[in-house]
């Protein structure tokens, strides 16, 4: 059962899991260098728990307590409780979601041990914006795609708005961060993968024609808004794809080509 | 041509256009009854002014001057100049992209007029995420969708944030509203549309089943984060249709929807 400790002070060092946490930059080192994670809202909280990543403390107000009953039953972890505005001060915003649990990180798997048991897997090239990490979750997760495989450069998944985007998905979907880019795809091939790489060119398959449902194993690399893939992860993949587009159109947004191309690779 | 005005006073009337743009409630009233909407970026606004809005000023800082040359050349309006932080006392924020245009709203059509033209249509239902209206027209262009059509209370497809999002797209793609609900529904069957209402309900037409791309006529119904459609606009449709998705998982974003049917709608 967590402890409920009533904290009146913004500046307790014991609310250091929460604070600045509109600082964007600031976050993005802190949370992986000290091995923590923030989850928003209920249903976020809940599915970390669940997933089994340990709570390092929550921060709620009152109200919420209630709400959070179950999850404070069953974790051993303090639980501060503040009044909106003072945890405001904190954060350094209004938590609309009114909790908030600062969550310990797990190891990831090596992607080698991903890969043995996956069929369908998406590998992300560069993506550093935490709404389409987010996002490609999401949809991994709905179209049932077994894993991701992130480069070196893409976001955290954890960050806290990742995780809020893809409504958990980030903790249900297993990932893996490849060492090496892109030298790191060709374990990706020799474990029987087929590479596809998205992209909008003109010169590339039809999404249609490739087939993708009827492959045995298929990667598919997709690139982020404004560069796309690099040319050397597309020479590294085996094909080219592209979902046909209208006429002076530049791009679906990397979310959108994802949720297609999960469709196309999924479907039975 | 335009005329360039320095400015200096962040409290200066001209700039009314374009005070308080974080304010989302005052904007999102402010905008449809003044008539205007706020393109941001050198993107946007070059899209927006070859769409044939009217452009009713310009505020940007010195820097920008050149790089918005050849649309400064062809508009006659006045173009308001002033340091980065002066544009951020009037906005509420600091402008990343440079330049901030007020255009004019032009009269939408008739959703009778784009009917007639149109063979693939997609209809919202009380979307009110700007980001999400967004990402739907962006895919919309994108796919080759002929036109979009919003219930009453669908979000403002021209604003700031909706339009960023869909990369210009809400200047492409024609949108019209529906006056009522769901009776607006029924002149688009008597247009000769099928009705396919998307809901992530099991009991719902799988997709591939459905044949989209095969109607000669069809509009896709999409509803909104939490509701989803009401129970009201499913029944006016003529099938429901689902997305088949992994267990446990409840919905996709409706961006992520939105794609999947666009690209099942238009695939030749
Ligand atoms: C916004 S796009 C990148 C656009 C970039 N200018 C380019 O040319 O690749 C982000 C990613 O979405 C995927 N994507 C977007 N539109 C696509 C399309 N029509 N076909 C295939 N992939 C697409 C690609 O993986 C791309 O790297
Ligand atoms: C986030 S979902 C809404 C979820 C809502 N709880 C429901 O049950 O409809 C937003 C919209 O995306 C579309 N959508 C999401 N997942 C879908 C799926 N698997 N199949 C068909 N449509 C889906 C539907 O139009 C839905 O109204």
């Amino acid at each position: 059962m967590a402890d409920i400790i009533p904290v009146d002070d913004p500046a307790d060092p014991r609310l250091s899991d929460f604070t600045d946490l509109t600082d964007v930059e600031l976050r993005r080192r802190r949370e992986p260098a000290e091995g923590l994670f923030v989850a928003e809202g209920e249903k976020v909280i809940r599915r970390a728990a669940q997933a089994g990543y340990p709570m390092r403390s929550m921060l709620l107000s009152e109200k919420w307590l209630p709400v959070m009953r179950d999850v404070l039953d069953q974790v051993r972890a303090p639980a501060y409780v503040m009044s909106p505005e003072a945890a405001e001060q904190v954060t350094g915003y209004h938590v609309h979601r009114g909790a908030l649990a600062s969550m310990g990180r797990t190891p990831l798997p090596e992607p080698g041990a991903l890969l043995a048991t996956a069929r369908r897997v998406v590998i992300m090239e560069a993506v550093n914006d935490h709404t389409n990490i987010g996002a490609v979750f999401r949809s991994a997760a709905a179209l049932g795609m077994d894993g991701v495989l992130l480069s070196p450069s893409c976001a955290d998944p954890l960050y806290r708005r990742s995780v809020k985007v893809s409504m958990g998905a980030v903790f249900s979907v297993p990932y893996a961060r490849l060492g090496t880019w892109p030298g790191g795809l060709k374990p990706v091939r020799e474990a029987g993968f087929r590479l596809l790489a998205f992209t909008p060119d003109e010169d590339a398959v039809p999404l249609d024609d490739i087939g993708a449902h009827r492959l045995p194993r298929v990667a598919l690399l997709l690139g982020a808004e404004g560069d796309g893939l690099s040319a050397r992860a597309m020479r590294a993949a085996d094909d080219r794809v592209r979902i046909p587009m209208a006429h002076g159109v530049d791009s679906l947004n990397v979310g959108a080509a994802a949720a297609v191309a999960f469709y196309a690779a999924t479907r039975t």
